[in-house]
């Protein structure tokens, strides 16, 4: 069943499998008359690129991306936008391990069962690759919320079972290491690990939180598709995503009712709230406060240590996934977490201007 | 913008305030031939229903439930089944606080800032009070997952910061206590926190896990349509729910890559797993394996203790919520999230037949 | 699947069969803040209601419309309607016939053989009694419209193989006769034919016509929610509609290019087009003019003289489809045009809203 | 907003201008392990393809499709399949009239009034190059059609005001006249009369017919996705449509109710039909007997005679259209109606599939 786009007035279909010619997307919904050419989304993708440090994955791709329709002139013209990246590196590989073993924690035997067929190149559709086109079509949404004044940041909180200091957050420091972590000191310590995890041949998984300033009141609509169950739906439909929360999200069922309220006062301009436990949502409604979503990444399932598996045949085996993988694909997640939560904000901010 | 609908295929839409004349819901894409009777939906209603001891609120409601269109003869016919539910309590209650004051944690002032104006009586659409004909609509989607060897169970598995010891597990305490908790132990601590919060005036949050099994393999549509995707939705669309994780969840970020992969191995009927850190879904399509859901519920925000707020003017002010208040609103989230996860695997199996 | 409901943003609902306990719509996506109250919905209904005169069926009903929800105070507050007709006449009649024997030109067949069941009370779900449904929809979407400054008026324009003379057509005459006819000598002749018809056990097949003014410009989304496609869904998913043209619709393929081009001129208050040949859409957008759609509505299959057909046994009968029938459809599918047309353009406003 | 889709579980996605550097589809929801290769797609865009002869237009372009994603060792994967082909004519062009005055009967002003700007280039996204990428996608529906023993067929029927002699249809004449025509004797007449109006600089219409045989009983979801309403719609989003009717279509409100009804006999194989008013479509199901939809394309209002009309500034002006334009676009609305109509089926039969 089609179910490859996301949004309802902002709305982008990806397709395209890891290794085959080319990845895509299609971004329709997008307004007219936005300023927008390559070099508006380009910044996104290379920061999303593999290749990048050691600890990232060593496929050099170039991933540019090229506009093929929906531009005119250097504006957006309300028509649809498609997106293009052709994979320069899609045959080089010897996929005979792949082609005949499950690996844990992958796509592969639920796609072999769902479909009856899969390609298995590099993972194919359930490949992490996809997420290059979410953060291509998250960058058009980003010049939607820019035009806002809507803007938002992702960064690294955890690693492994290592938790950044809240009392050290430093925002200058996310794009000063290769984990866009905000405490430096937790960086450090996060690249002694990342490099012990990757010698071993194993991985880390990583929680990632995203926040979004300027969001005005009023975004999301009830009862379905409240702003938080957006986000939800979102981030958990990245790869190796297996948790979402809002706000204070898991650690609020251990507040008391008193604590857990926001309290509100008469400010300078308009209601202020005293603390943001709800993280900018209540009752599915954007706040006015800064938006907060976190979401926790699973250790890389393809790794060096030898995991016992079945083959095509229901035999046993044991699979070792050789080739360039991350050590943690939670740093990664970053810009594709922030892609997503500009896609459902712009998403839901075209909603809203219906009411006007 | 139209967004009173969830799921579809198996689709419903849910209509009503909290105090206004009735609730309901229009279930649609229900196949037909499925034999169906208020009495099939009635139960599930009345394990929701409020005022049954005094850790529910004491709202006395029949809540019963009359199926007005879709069904012929006791079975559905494939044509939209209509429920309905009268209220009968609606009209005894004295708003001036709620109507005049923007209570902290609810979707008071939200609603407000983006409608212009808002059903203040008892919450209007924004009360949990919705929930009943979720529960009803889920009533059906059981009926369809029943067809097909489908189970599912919900329960608590912590109140407040007291989480229950998971080897004490035993399904047949489920239904021994107040609290849907699986563990005796933690049922009797619970009873004396919870009595003493509503005592003091407070309120205590929870965590909620739903386990579906008999699920088969190849429900979900990638890329985002994912059954995880949809799950998390599902859930972080109930009322006070901040959280939302898959098998492992958060904990997974900790696990290195060896421990998170679930091996499989032959076994007698085909492959299985040796374990289920995944939660019965891979690639967002499911495994064979239980599908296993958790989320957090915020405490409740209407409490006796006074909190500070602004009221329709803009003006400094303090609310205390006086009436019929749940202190933990986690006990009636238990069977909100069976239906919602009855919802989601129904439309989810019906969307798999179309591939078939 | 999920097929009961019309409309993006502004999306209505409806359910119920024709003699179970009530029908009704649910409303999603109306903006909050519009005066509203039954009194603004009854007038459409009673134009559409039954009993009226000899031409339309003699089932008397006060079809008396209840709001459930979405409004508080007389104002929408941006929440579901729920609307609500209960059925008084569904005891009384003796469907024996209807239930073992398929009507030709009705849905019996069909639904049974789709769904393996069918409520043959009054047709079911399959009855024109439905369309009541659409017409409380487009009551709203109505008051949405006249916001905006768009009016809209159907009328019929010919009744079995008799057309109006367009030189006689007088808005002032289409409340004047039973059946919506802006000339009144064709009127007086129909009145004289749809009586020999109905004395026969006959019916006649009628095309209505529907014009809406003040439609702004830039309604429509191209390529596949186009102006046209959506209103030719909409006048397609009527009961009995097996015809639908924009403009001059069939006739345009018998004129030559330069005849059937709308040129356009300087005119005071900005362009003018000089014909409308186009009916008013260009490129499926709205173009400032006067939209105009018609559809043909086939003659009523319910008649008194005998038809051959089968029984649910598949032997061969005969059968003559008894009770009270309207031996013209057409004249009901006036107000149930003119609420689709509503609906569709009310939801168009609202898409456009999200562009600016 | 988010229109450039069509279906729900077989979808289609296009993009592109006329003249921009490709034009392109994504199919999502195709099931999986059905063979596919540009050879099954290339015959279909051959058959619409310009320049073939001097009633299509001149521009001659090899319309090459590529797949780009979705398919592994020769079959579908059940992943979405990107379709592309690049445009090699897109600069030769001089555009300066196109680009400053509005041609009458063409999207240019309302595509200019809604979104502000437009691609003036060949008539952007408004020019039917788009049609291309229906008929691409209608390729794959035809497959999906093929396994389930459905095919079907288009043709013209009437050629400006002369209508094809029903008792002279021939099938086989269909793909031995440029015209498509079913008659060899009209089209000997249409070949004369097309000349004719190229070299005086007009255009002439057309009305198209297509049948589907072997549609099975059941297809089509009452009340709003009827069979026949999403037909309707499907083909009144082509461009130049004004026009759908099913079955008898506006003839039948011309027929009394004895005359309409289709009559039922016991058959050796079930239920048969004597007749087929209905265009085998009951109550929005198709009743398995011959699908018929009829269409009506306007003359091509691309034409060398002068039309009055006004500038990009508001003045009046003259157009002439010059380049390569064809006299009669319903020529080329054959193959594309095909395709509307085949992924109509297609789309029913997958989700008539969630039904068993």
């Amino acid at each position: 069943m089609a179910s490859n786009s996301f949004g309802s007035i902002f709305r982008f279909t990806t397709w395209g499998e890891s290794h085959g010619e080319a990845i895509g997307c299609v971004v329709d919904g997008c307004p007219s008359l936005i300023p927008l050419s390559e070099a508006d989304i380009q910044p996104f993708l290379d920061k999303r690129k593999p290749g990048q440090n050691k600890f990232t994955t060593q496929r050099r791709e170039a991933d540019e991306v090229k506009i093929l329709s929906g531009v005119f002139n250097g504006k957006t013209t309300g028509t649809p936008i498609s997106l293009i990246i052709y994979n320069e590196d899609q045959k080089s590989k010897d996929y005979g391990d792949i082609a005949e073993k499950y690996r844990p924690g992958h796509a592969d035997y639920t796609y072999q069962m769902k479909y009856g067929i899969r390609d298995h190149r590099g993972g194919g559709r359930s490949s992490a690759r996809e997420t290059a086109m979410r953060v291509a079509a998250g960058a058009i949404a980003h010049k939607i919320l820019a035009s806002a004044g809507i803007t938002l940041q992702g960064y690294m909180v955890q690693m492994g079972d290592d938790a950044i200091d809240r009392t050290h957050f430093d925002a200058a420091q996310i794009e000063q290491n290769p984990f866009w972590c905000p405490d430096a000191e937790a960086a450090a310590r996060w690249e002694a690990k990342l490099d012990a995890a990757r010698k071993d041949g194993s991985s880390l998984g990583a929680i990632i939180e995203v926040v979004a300033n300027g969001v005005p009141i009023g975004l999301g609509e009830p009862i379905y598709d409240k702003l938080d169950s957006d986000l939800a739906r979102a981030m958990m439909s990245i790869n190796a995503v297996k948790a979402v929360e809002i706000g204070d999200g898991f650690a609020a069922a251990s507040l008391r009712g008193e604590e857990n309220a926001d309290s509100m006062r008469k400010g300078e301009s308009g209601v202020e709230f005293q603390s943001n436990h709800a993280g900018g949502i209540l009752g599915g409604i954007s706040s006015g406060q800064p938006v907060i979503v976190r979401f926790a990444v699973k250790p890389t399932s393809s790794i060096l240590t030898p995991v016992e598996t079945v083959n095509k045949s229901g035999e046993n085996t044991d699979i070792v996934t050789k080739g360039r993988h991350d050590p943690c694909v939670g740093i990664r997640a970053v810009p594709v977490g922030e892609a997503m939560m500009a896609s459902v904000l712009a998403d839901h901010l075209l909603r809203f201007k219906s009411y006007r």
